[in-house]
């Protein structure tokens, strides 16, 4: 038997030993948001370092202006490829505990699945591979690569302290690839690997025209209103085919391979399942393209909120002094963010003319991702998900932001691998957060076999 | 001496006795939106039935759903004209006391003028006119003309109950001509004629997209965002020369005729210092016409109101469930506001097609109002004004609505003639209210040379 089948095995003999840690982990309510857990953000730490201290892993606890983060390290093998596995401990808020069917940081195991806050995100997704570096320590005393675990707990808050940890630990965390277990299956069953992420432009324009709220009747058409200014500036930012006019938005987006246009039309997509999980009266979109390709592989620019002026109940009769919305853009690979920030504000200035006072401020600038689809990791990870899972992994992008991909490929020079095993529908930020025993299990597998696929 | 200059004289020889009787009023907090204030609305049409029945006036208190009306009268002349003198003895709250440099309801004279809550609106104003049948009373005994006076209430609250407290009163009320005391002057020393007014038509629009805020990278760009399509629907009401683009918008609007063009264009109008009083950047409108066409002559659109999605400090990566916008059209002579009001939902509805549902409530529905500008009326008005001031008075309209104008043409056929006296700058809604004790006197010297020019 080899070492591969034998980790397999050990997994699925612990498999009870396994859940019961994982609910141990889940009952520490580590909510990064809430100052009051700051000693559960530590327990949650000490939790780590003690479970991969047993497996030989070297620990190191790096406190942060926030939250700590560990660094675990087993490199023993230096003529072998390094693995960096990042994920977080930290957990969003619970939210209302009314809407919870049972308490969320007191995991309960109901029809197949743990229940609980953090129970997939990401606690559940990242101890599937601290059972599968177990597995391999446990029937083979060592791993065969190196590992690194770094692992954070300011996910749900943006992160703010993990950049600049890791630009001081470069030579600490240098590595061959990253493997992150936070993204989702594509389906019940189907595993995921996620290729591409979005960019992100985060704007907010505010227009300023009288010094006060104005009478309507006594004033109107006369002085510019920074609200119909703003609409007018939101309309200029798309034409009538869904498309974004800000001059050079799509001066560097690839056009879709035929590779991954076929990939992506053979996924399993029911567009009104879709729609129908969304509530909209229709699907539409950027003209020429599918839901999935607008989805995954088109920029895109929405409003994200609106305020101006009278929002009361009935009428106010006023021209407001000002008017202001957020307003963001994802990107395709190759979008430079800085730029298309810039141009939106020449443009939008460019609209509002002298009639308005225009104020402009920035949320949030980051490159889109994309991981190579040929690389021998890539291929690494679809072997070893076949094998967990007993089915191929779908390949899909993901029309969301994760800032932390750039990093690494910047300050590490590796691309990341997105491994995703619990189902889309596992409500990661509402209430009744759930990940099924047997795609937890999946996952271990998946970990045990990846670590001897990517030798 | 005739009987109108012996009027005069007795007002000036009264003029302490006029200002005492204007303090007394002013300090009946009769504001009719605070319901605490009910004794005092009570209050004020008592003081005012006293003081008209003094003069010979037969005074009917109505009971309203709301707070009450005087209708007096003096109706002794069966072949002279009948005025009918609106007014209202309502009150604007004062609103933040700390703002105002003497109590608002303890009325006090300083630098030539009374300052107080009600000083000039409409108090200040209704009493030139009590203040000149007084004196015809005293002096001649009689009226030259039939007055009647209707005080409302209601006023600063939207004179709910007075439609149909006229449309059931028509005969009681039956006149020649309005007079309405309740605009202001065009600058200090020059008294107006408003001999227009705009109409109104109030929406409210709301786009509904998902069936909840989704996240804006992971749905972006295949559903349509609800705020986006808000603004494609306001920008789509006007054009590039601020032309409103609703169709059939100005199938009715009549063009300015050459002596009210040059009339407008004789006003001493100084467009920087009005522009200066707005803050705005620029003066800017509906290109061919003046400032002044465009805020009196011309129909505007305005947004109100904006609400949508995340308005909190920061980002937020959201598509908003649903959008709002209140939006108002000011509408000029002959335009039909129900036919104008069901374009809009046309045009509204066609920008949206089926990518959101479309709710539309009214919040107002109101006509323009246009005195003619050669009645017999207007030439009286223009006389009493000139002899009240010693000065030709400015021939104006109005940007806002005054619903009543259109309701008393409607039930009792008769033009309104609106004077006003108090300075443009009076603060009417604000703190610090004031009116100059000489407008007060001119005002009501200008009621005793009217009562003798109507005939």
């Amino acid at each position: 038997m080899h070492h591969v089948e034998q980790a397999v095995e050990y997994l699925h003999n612990r498999r009870q030993a396994l859940i019961d840690s994982w609910l141990e982990f889940v009952r520490i309510p580590s909510v990064s948001a809430q100052s009051e857990h700051a000693g559960d953000m530590a327990a949650a730490t000490g939790w780590l370092e003690q479970r991969l201290a047993r497996s030989g892993f070297d620990c190191q606890v790096h406190q942060t202006a926030g939250h700590p983060a560990l660094l675990a390290r087993w490199c023993e093998l230096p003529k072998a490829p390094t693995v960096l596995i990042y994920g977080h401990y930290d957990v969003q808020p619970p939210g209302d505990e009314g809407l919870w069917d049972s308490p969320p940081f007191e995991p309960t195991v109901r029809d197949g699945a743990v229940f609980g806050r953090g129970a997939a995100d990401d606690k559940g997704q990242l101890l599937t591979m601290v059972a599968a570096v177990e597995a391999w320590h446990a029937v083979a005393g060592a791993l065969p690569v190196n590992v690194k675990f770094l692992l954070e707990g300011e996910e749900e808050i943006g992160s703010p302290n993990l950049p600049s940890l890791i630009e001081s630990h470069q030579e600490e965390l240098a590595c061959d690839v990253v493997l992150i277990c936070d993204t989702a299956a594509f389906a019940p069953g189907t595993p995921a690997i996620t290729y591409g992420t979005k960019g992100l432009v985060y704007k907010e324009v505010t227009l300023i025209g009288p010094d006060r709220d104005l009478h309507s009747g006594s004033f109107g058409g006369t002085v510019a209103n920074p609200a119909n200014v703003l609409a007018e500036v939101i309309a200029s930012l798309t034409d009538g085919d869904g498309r974004v006019t800000i001059p050079g938005f799509y001066d560097d987006v690839q056009p879709l391979g035929d590779a991954e246009r076929k990939s992506l039309a053979a996924l399993d997509f029911d567009e009104a399942a879709y729609l129908a999980t969304l509530g909209s009266p229709a699907l539409t979109g950027e003209a020429g393209y599918t839901t999935l390709q607008r989805r995954w592989a088109r920029p895109t620019l929405d409003v994200n909120g609106l305020s101006a002026g009278y929002q009361g109940q009935g009428a106010s009769t006023i021209i407001p002094a000002r008017a202001t919305a957020k307003i963001s853009m994802r990107l395709v690979p190759q979008q430079d963010p800085e730029a298309i920030s810039a141009s939106f504000d020449r443009l939008v200035r460019q609209v509002c003319g002298d009639r308005v006072r225009v104020q402009i401020a920035e949320h949030g600038l980051c490159r889109a991702y994309m991981a190579p689809l040929d690389s021998q990791w890539m291929a690494a990870a679809r072997r070893a998900l076949e094998a967990g899972f007993g089915q191929k992994p779908a390949l899909i992008r993901e029309g969301g932001t994760l800032p932390i991909l750039p990093t690494f490929k910047e300050m590490l020079g590796a691309d990341c691998l997105l491994l995703g095993f619990c189902r889309p529908d596992c409500n990661a930020h509402g209430p009744n957060e759930f990940f099924h025993i047997e795609d937890f299990l999946a996952g271990a597998v998946t970990g045990a076999h990846l670590l001897a696929e990517l030798v």
